[in-house]
């Protein structure tokens, strides 16, 4: 059987899964998903055994030691992966959720109901747990998943799917609802991007190449964001020791992620007093700072920022800095450079707090916090299979909310239209 | 200026405007609208002088005179125009609403809020009210919008825009936020297609082959429906004359639109005593019948219907007849050849009328009520910029809310990660 083939099959099982799927019971579902979170816990040594196999490939083909991080399932791997599936069957189930019911002149009765979405498609770098969250997450709001993750966890996924797929026999689930595909060739994806018959969403989850690649080939909706070029704007007045802590945990606490601030706007009001002292501690956790000629002129041990640093997305601890006149020059300088992913102001000001809130457009905004906090998890959503920066369907983190879509009902008498 | 140079520079000034239009107060924008209204009325001659250039041009080629009566502007359509805008006008702005808000345990304050789109581009046929109607909704949605009606509509369509644009500069907006393709050529669409980093949506309206055409070429988010295949079940036990009723109206009250009855199913427990005397009222209105071989036994008048007439979208005074031995047989053939569009049952049984709803996966399910229904004035959004049978973002009848999206605004008081 060619890719094309397999894929087409994958696909349609999965439609055909998708129908079971989307009318069970919560009880269901969840027990589907805890016999997963057994079956992991029972079967380490056989996942890990599978994982050593992908490993072996990877450092025969020179995989950098943060790739073969990601890649490799311990015991506490595992064990997270079971504890993120108990913590998904924890969260309320959206499905058949009414989300607004109004009664018409005529008499009819008019309603919304929460509904899956149908079949989803992840498309993901070489992260096995990845395998387990997303398969949690789609199943619960009662989707059908087709998962692709990078070629390399191919052996690991494997045995994951095997794994899920077992469970969901055992629940008396069609084992379509959730399937990996079974090859490391890319036209995989490229035959998974085109079955928009059977397809109703892609998850791309990686490298910006990756999603650029996906959005570029898919005939189906996609959701992803880019990258997450984020800002901290400390504005005139502001409290500069809050200021300081939360542009801090906004670079260092876990730079290489895509809430992580790239660029500290900082009002010029405040340059001289905040930037010395913000410079040292930054300078202290190894941060690179590529200035404006004005921060270079307070902090003599910044490099020169050129053209290319403010639309940066370094992901590492590099951070670009630019002193601005007033809010609204900060304003201007994240619509021009920022990625509609997360915007933070420090201020001390209620007015330009409001209008901050008003005029970035981004998938999260933030007034005297971290853009860390953009994440399913803290913004409490329970859990997340994504960011979106398309404005379409989501924008921000992705839950089980997300993952629905809503239907109109309608209960009449017998009414007809006149 | 090339086509392409052309298009690219009104995408520019469209995302250029949508800044200014979505941080707009409600009153402005009515403000707008009704200069507007104001306008079509004042300017009815200079209107209707530019639509007798598009007439002749369109019976020149020899258009249908259905297509001739669509891209009539007479005094009542002008009339109906500003009506139209009027009660958009009336209708509750959605940008700014909060659809939820809650408390972190860190005390962090997290909400979302209802924001425009942003871009939105209009692509339908040669109906000149849908530029006012389109224009109307994506401006107090907060959207920019740039309109792309069908060529044989170019003089009327850019007298409007100029009616539209007049009222904007007037009223202080940029005149980015309304324009309207100054050009026939259908390469102007596929660069209009190709504006992704501008434009933010696309709604095609008309034609199936429109659609496709564009959902085929777009790199932007297309929300559409391709078609109406809708049917009304009739269950066993179910009220007769009721049935009748919602079958005859579904069917015949305005067979042209994509909500009316394609094809009617109905319990073989019913066939007997319903078909004869339904049959004969579809006869009289002059409905062709096309019916399965237990159909035709009943009502020898039927035509025997071929593979080819399940799933057809007739538009036309022509019924799909077929009779099904359950309710299981008929959500099986809605599942098989409906279009996701519209799905009605009519029964007395409470379980079957709630299986129905959970089961059959379309925008709008109704019981006991007329197909009719699916529209967004009758389910109370108070208009409707169309349909979507594409599961993301909207499912459905698309009002006002479904040109937002939202996004998540924070609330800290210095909280950092940890």
């Amino acid at each position: 059987m060619s890719i094309e083939e397999t894929i087409r099959e994958m696909a349609q099982a999965a439609k055909r899964a998708a129908k079971v799927v989307s009318v069970l019971g919560t009880d269901k579902k969840n027990e589907a998903l805890e016999r997963v979170a057994q079956r992991l816990l029972d079967e380490a040594a056989a996942i890990k055994a599978e994982n050593e196999k992908d490993l072996a490939y990877a450092r025969e083909k020179g995989l950098s030691d943060a790739m073969i991080d990601r890649l490799t399932v311990s015991d506490a791997v595992i064990e997270s992966m079971a504890k993120g599936l108990r913590d998904v069957i924890a969260l309320p189930d959206p499905v058949g959720n009414v989300t607004g019911m109004c009664l018409r002149p005529n008499g009819l009765q008019v309603g919304r109901v929460r509904v899956p979405l149908g079949v989803i498609a992840m498309i993901y770098e070489a992260r096995p747990n990845a395998t387990i969250d997303a398969a949690g997450l789609c199943l619960k709001a009662g989707n059908a998943v087709i998962l692709r993750g990078g070629s390399e966890a191919l052996h690991s996924n494997t045995v994951l799917a095997r794994l899920i797929q077992e469970a969901l026999r055992e629940t008396g689930i069609p084992d379509g609802a959730a399937q990996v595909v079974p090859v490391r060739d890319r036209a995989a994806v490229n035959a998974l991007l085109a079955q928009e018959g059977c397809v109703d969403l892609v998850i791309p989850r990686g490298g910006e190449g990756l999603i650029r690649f996906v959005v570029e080939h898919s005939k189906i909706p996609v959701l992803k964001h880019f990258k997450g070029v984020c800002h901290v704007y400390v504005d005139a007045n502001a409290d500069l020791g809050m200021a300081e802590q939360i542009a801090y945990n906004a670079k260092v606490q876990r730079p290489g992620v895509c809430n992580a601030m790239e660029t500290l706007l900082i009002h010029e009001a405040e340059a001289k007093a905040f930037l010395p002292k913000m410079a040292k501690r930054f300078m202290e956790a190894a941060v690179e700072l590529r200035g404006c000629p004005k921060t270079c002129g307070i902090v003599p041990e910044a490099k020169q920022a050129t053209e290319e640093d403010w639309p940066a997305e370094y992901l590492d601890l590099i951070l670009a800095v630019k002193v601005v006149s007033s809010m609204d020059e900060a304003i201007e300088h994240i619509a021009k450079y920022g990625s509609a992913h997360t915007e933070a102001i420090v201020t001390s000001d209620y007015g330009r707090a409001r209008q901050f809130l008003r005029k970035v457009d981004a998938s999260v905004v933030l007034v005297n916090a971290s853009t860390r906090f953009n994440d399913g998890g803290e913004l409490g959503l329970g859990a997340e299979i994504g960011i979106s920066t398309s404005k379409l369907h989501a924008y921000g983190p992705m839950g089980l909310e997300e993952l629905t879509t809503t239907k109109f009902v309608v209960f009449g008498d017998g009414q007809v239209r006149t």
